[in-house]
């Protein structure tokens, strides 16, 4: 049993972590630690009326082994030396230890990293990648949702060379919770339901991240295009891939080198040729869901995938990560399935 | 550990049975019968892919010490004796076992009931007002979606004799899912999103089971107004509760009469006066929350209650109906909160 | 050819007066007024591209033979004076002339009535009831949403004195749109889509405004139970009331005062018994529609009706009155009906 | 003024051009023929009490100048001989006409095309691209919706030599109403609401029409990827196009070519370099909005269209066709802007 606090509880990140830990056998919630509100969550989450819990102020002394950081990003690397100082293993829902390069996380997030030094021994959170660095780790970059929704499905691809690193295109169309809790005009339901728009064209920040761990993959730095659009739903990430295949590559092929990279993976669901994810498949679990077909008529691959961006594209990862690094069974608190309706 | 089948997996109930009971620890599913699928479960529901779940065909020897029965009125009733004969205890989530006078039921859905005699000894399964019954019955039958929404909050009140039984009016908001998995014209997205309506006006078959149970609380045989709507939402039922204060009673009285009968409840939930439940606050949990305001300009007492048609209002009470019937703790594999979002 | 402006032109309410008034074959639109936005509407309607309309600031000459008030309370009521000096009429959306008693609207929204002598002669202009008064009025308070959707329903039956006016229970359900262009939490899509909840229970505003017309119907000041709840739409609203019927009276006594009150009204339609409105039937249209049912059991009588609170709850009602005032045909502009989806 | 029938009245399209059509001041509706309805048509669609219009069976005689076929494929085509005979000319809104090959309208929709004779007169009916045909057309094959949100905007991009025609990519996502009035569970609320999903991926019959409209701009047979989505709105389709810039060409070539071509059509928005269309800003308008960008990373131009996909994708552009072939001004009962909420 260890102890967990999570920095920034007021959030859905926030809220759905307390909702994943609060049924993980291993876990003692132990401060759900706010800057913006106090007392009992039930007066900002009514759902969580009975729980029992609350928020707490900030202090010096944080009563945990693990934090889950989600507070914006710069924020939420300053909190991490006082945390690892204590011995608290920290999980980073922000975009600060994301990327091995801080200089690329600089100047896409236009800001000045807290802490270099730091996001040097920082790990990338994609445990199907990266379990073996997970499992040491004091430091975890959680991936963006949209980029968990990417590189899970293209890594192997580009790995087994496969496909065209330079023909990538990425349709990804996400839920509004993906914004957050934010009282903004762009997002009220009068606004938002029974509308669809592109947004962030060929700007938006997921990119570089992207295309930083798509790089390792492909042995050479790639480029590609990115369009997130907003989906009038509250939950999901569908994203929807193009790329050239390279010569001689068939449909069978893929589902091979699928087969060998996730073939024992829980968490990611390869369906068989022509069938598709649906939000509805993955929403609620921690499953990212991949579909893909090759188009002979002219050269392309498709890949359709299909995750919930709270679940396993946050919250649900962190957890994974965190179930890796204290030697838990890494389904633990995880181990449901999309609920459908 | 006990063995629990599914009669009519196939449904939306029988699908949040699956999800239930697949996290319950005391539980294993042996079977999930369906007269119209066969094979895996995830080609009916994808969500279920890697759950190695099936449907199988109805025979003679069913393998459980429960069965969950969703199937259609008369239909469910009839497969009831045989089930018994070998010893399984029922759970009918149809409206076959809801009523103590077989000749209400009969007229209420126009059919001949197929036993009669079981009927007798069935007991409705209502956890916070016939919990003792529950214990020892070979049949339950589970209570429809809105004659829970409507029964827990008024039987108190009318037992308490606090309010004037002949005053009552109900005006319900139902999701869509409680109509059932059905391909009809009027539950189609471009029909239903962005509508509202009420339908089966003074008509709906609810009306009797709520009248019948308030009856007792009662003392009396009591009439009621209920009008139920359709809701552009997947979950979910909130109902808003009309009725006379008896004289010189308080909202502070209204107050003692809930705190004493269900304080000690797990699922029920009692908000303080002016504060109301909405469905984001139980949807994906087994509660219902209740909440209520004395006017005093009308002498009117308002009750406002929220559910989870699929859970509280189905297949959750219906678990929480077996964790009682085989002595479990009662919030065994339903102890989670709302979803929120 | 008149000239019409709208003050406060930015919001939801002056948005479908533009949509109206543009197709509008008797008007010319001169000013869009607003205080926060300048330059091309198309800025903040993209909608609007190529309309070649622009919002200017406030001045002291306004160019218009009737100008839509469409700012807070208040704020209207201080700038009717100097444009009924310059010969223009006001078409007031705000509440701030919809009392006939000042002293009500000034307890209801605890203000000081800015003009106590223009309240004087303003008209209350819910035309299908006050159209002569229209006919003549400098000043008209146009009425709130959940008011004209209870108050034409409600009005003939207590005239022809059919109903117990003390029995008097409004359930009524609005689209999110009635909140108007707001950037609050509450409002948006992640807290609000797939959720319903009552508000404002016993409190609501528009409680007082539909008592003080109702009672002129009834003959006597009435007192009754309002209930508003938000619905996940964008427009509409459906209002459920109930009411007892007065000793003797029938449901085709019913169907007869509605035919006598409205039969000739382009606007209100009246369904055959069993029949009921549905939001989709009337959203997009000028139409208020009405269905009724007569329950012997209880000696009730159920009133539905619904409108789009944007059309015949505001902006399609202003033009009405607009029509009406100039001796325009009453549904000029206005011949459309619900668009369905 | 002239007389207009429709041939397959009941359907969503049918719905739409009774809405259209009853306010343009050059028609006059004569009948409604529908094969499974008859009677007042609000008895199928309620919002349309009050209107007058009723459903007629199909007769030898058609009492119009023009008749709009709103059939099943096949179907369609075959009820336009006798039309013809009777010197009435026949928008028609299926797919039978759509194809200048044949052939490729046989393989694609897997059938005998019941009219090749008539194939080879019948007129594409997108009017900024032949508008010229149209005027003197006796049949005009009204394009789908997919296709006229991919062909206006790509059209003069490969007809100016600005894009490799070999690279187009595109990303459609379309809401449910394309689907038509269907009882299908796939189309049911709780299957679609709060779901996204791919269909028809490589597949959809779309795919050829747009191919070979896109074919002539190119002066080359070219091959395409289309992938369709299913977004939870009523109405409208949004089209993501991917493509690579040919050498040279800059995102103020793709401006100049787009005001050159579109600059003085009605119904053609395009956008300032940046800006991107929603939903919200063309839904219940007959318009189509484009916005681009140029991506010097990956030398690829995005381009974004949206449309109402029962207005410009269907009845909309039937209705500006009319105009044309009528000699009516080309926006008369057209002129209205996207509602926005």
């Amino acid at each position: 049993m260890i102890k967990a606090a999570i920095l920034g509880a007021n959030g859905y990140t926030g809220l759905e972590l307390i909702n994943i830990l609060r049924s993980h056998s291993k876990v003692r919630l132990t401060q759900l630690i706010s800057r913006s509100n106090e007392g009992a969550i039930s007066e900002v989450y009514p759902s969580l009326t009975g729980s029992g819990l609350s928020f707490c102020r900030e202090s010096d002394t944080v009563d945990a082994d693990v934090v889950f950081c989600c507070l914006p990003h710069t924020l939420s690397a300053a909190s991490a030396p006082a945390l690892l100082k204590q011995g608290i293993k920290v999980i980073d829902l922000s975009s600060d230890f994301r990327y091995d390069d801080a200089a690329l996380y600089e100047s896409t997030y236009n800001v000045v990293h807290p802490h270099k030094e730091l996001n040097a021994e920082a790990v990338y959170g994609m445990p199907e990648l990266f379990r073996d660095k997970i499992k040491s780790a004091r430091i975890v970059g959680n991936p963006g949702c949209y980029t968990t929704a990417a590189i899970l499905p293209l890594f192997p691809l580009l790995e087994a060379n496969a496909v065209d690193p330079d023909s990538i295109i990425i349709d990804a169309k996400s839920g509004i919770s993906g914004a957050g809790r934010k009282a903004e005009l762009g997002y009220i339901y009068t606004e938002t339901a029974e509308n669809f728009k592109a947004y962030g064209v060929t700007t938006h920040r997921h990119t570089t991240e992207i295309e930083e761990k798509l790089s390792i993959a492909a042995g050479k730095k790639i480029s590609l295009t990115f369009t997130p659009h907003l989906l009038p739903v509250k939950r999901g990430i569908l994203s929807t891939m193009y790329m050239t295949l390279n010569k001689g590559v068939t449909e069978a092929d893929i589902a091979a080198v699928y087969a060998k990279k996730y073939g024992s993976e829980r968490f990611v669901q390869i369906l068989g040729a022509g069938n598709y994810p649906e939000l509805k498949y993955v929403c609620g679990s921690n499953n990212i869901m991949i579909g893909f077909k090759a188009d002979s008529k002219t050269g392309r691959l498709i890949v359709i995938s299909a995750l919930d961006n709270l679940t396993k594209g946050a919250s649900g990862q962190a957890v994974q990560n965190m179930n890796i690094m204290f030697g838990f069974s890494e389904s633990e608190g995880l181990d449901y399935y999309g609920k459908y309706i």
